[in-house]
């Protein structure tokens, strides 16, 4: 079928009304009529062509969430009208060691991303979510809770998951110490997570203007990090930092707000190395980790999570024919704190 | 009482036959004549002042194996003519959260080093192993295995338990494929013990000279790192890569040697930091760590479980007045792999 969609022609084009087709519904397919689809910083990166490979015209999104509107004769997680979201995955092999342990995202084959890539075959190519209908093979849908503000939902197939993972892998829990650095997109759904599991939760942000909405995201703390005392302050505080910045910092000044054995987790990813001294790590058996969003059953779980404490990201819903200045707000930190595409905007 | 030690009168200065008093035997303390005495790389870092803090006269040493000569009456561990040995440390605070957990290298109040410190009350310097004689509490003496050759036990108490314990936290086991990087005083133990906890060894070293020892210590595997591609070829192969080398390198690189959820754990502390690119870590949900010598159990675990197999270092037996020339050599990388001073030679 066709669908309307916002693509970009080639590498830092504006993104422009376009059509394309999606396959036909095969036996395990699911086809969504998407209603929302977020805005992640990485749409704006892969649209630049600033991650190396990228091929145009290029169909961003990967914060989907839409109502079934057919499905293949096979499929049974999903009937035709329930809600149903994708994230940063359409396929993998389904048979290596890192599929067989639901870490998707690591398949030794290599995952299919839900745009800017192919499907399993290596040639035909995947377009994303800033469209108006999806078809997607039924392992890679997920379960929608349907008690959600959806605009606020599509951000938690990427965001979400990519802030929960980490916080599960290193046991957030009650009365555990977590700094979350950086307060955007990645950030604001890292405080609410690891609120929502208990930790006590510290912002470390750069700016003093964040302080109140961090308060109301969940944070009992605020730590002004371009305020060296801070770190004096908070030395040897933190269990767990989830890192989410993306501008070059120091690693060795937030290592030492860990206390022993604890572990800084990085999910931003700077576009430069940062000098990194072996002695940040060793007094005091610390760890730096990174994360990539997770696979399908922890992006089943951070839903299902959300869903039964009422968790969705703060979202600024706009029109498609907005979406060229929201990639210039966003880069500019200027969103709090998605970007959430009312996807019916797709069709005029 | 007095004993006779090898000390470094200045920062740099070679070392010299001397005499110090160690303290008499208090209600909890052991005293032991000195068997042997490891010479660790950080002793010579610290006589030559070369990590700041440095106090001298300095009588290093933090390898220590010898016989109980005295307890005090309140001692229960130890009769006289036992074996004893001491690690890095002599003392702790013993009530903190981390002394609590068996964790004294990282105790709240700051340990008491061996040598190059104070005793608990900040005044009384400590002084190290190259020494007729040693006077510790009682806590801070280990047990020591009687089946083993005490020259190569010496080592044990701190390039022993650097290694078991990262082995140790990420869960070092039968089939776990793990890499050494770098083969010395450290690296040797590494790949001994790693082996004998029946994990898949691979030598990681850029001397093509150390091949044929790496495989007699228990690597099965050998990877050139001046040859880049042994980066190819051993892509995404390791659970686990202990890094013992104290030179600058590339971490970034040897990242990519790690399976996902993999990790690398620093034991060796380059003088410089080195770049780290967060995708390094990201892709792969990969992790660089640090590890800090090993809390009083652990040491005691390393002893233990080194007496139940059979292993000790590989050791050169050298008289006190061959230090000098023995830090030469270990500067050089000419030893194989760690020299241990024959304690009675320090009378003459």
């Amino acid at each position: 079928m066709q669908t309307r969609v916002y693509a970009a022609p080639s590498a830092g084009a504006p993104l422009a009304p376009s059509t394309i087709d999606r396959r036909a519904v095969g036996p395990r397919d699911v086809q969504l009529e998407i209603l929302f689809s977020g805005i992640c910083h990485s749409d704006i990166h892969q649209a630049r062509g600033e991650w190396g490979k990228a091929a145009f015209p290029m169909v961003p999104g990967h914060e989907i969430v839409g109502r079934v509107t057919a499905i293949g004769s096979e499929v049974t997680k999903f009937a035709i009208g329930d809600l149903g979201g994708v994230g940063c995955l359409v396929d993998s092999c389904r048979s290596c060691t890192h599929c067989g342990e639901d870490h998707e995202q690591f398949c030794e084959r290599g995952a299919a991303p839900t745009y800017n890539g192919t499907e399993m075959d290596r040639a035909t190519p995947t377009y994303g979510g800033y469209a108006q209908h999806v078809v997607v093979t039924e392992h890679f849908v997920l379960k929608v809770p349907t008690n959600l503000e959806l605009s606020g939902v599509a951000p938690l197939l990427c965001a979400g998951v990519t802030t929960y993972s980490p916080l599960r892998q290193y046991g957030c829990k009650a009365g555990m110490r977590v700094g979350v650095v950086g307060l955007g997109g990645l950030g604001h759904m890292a405080v609410k997570l690891a609120a929502a599991m208990g930790a006590e939760v510290t912002m470390l942000s750069t700016s003093p203007s964040k302080q109140a909405d961090a308060a109301r995201l969940g944070a009992t703390e605020f730590g002004l990090t371009s305020d060296a005392a801070t770190f004096k302050r908070l030395g040897g505080r933190f269990d767990l930092l989830i890192d989410t910045v993306s501008a070059k910092h120091d690693y060795n000044a937030y290592l030492r707000l860990l206390r022993p054995f604890g572990t800084m987790v990085c999910v931003g990813a700077p576009p430069e190395p940062s000098p990194m001294a072996a002695f940040s790590l060793i007094g005091g058996n610390k760890r730096i980790a990174g994360s990539a969003i997770g696979g399908i059953r922890e992006t089943q779980e951070v839903l299902d999570f959300c869903g039964e404490r009422g968790i969705v990201a703060d979202v600024e819903v706009i029109a498609a024919n907005q979406i060229n200045l929201a990639y210039e707000r966003t880069i500019k930190g200027d969103v709090r704190y998605r970007f959430s595409i009312d996807a019916r905007t797709f069709a005029s």
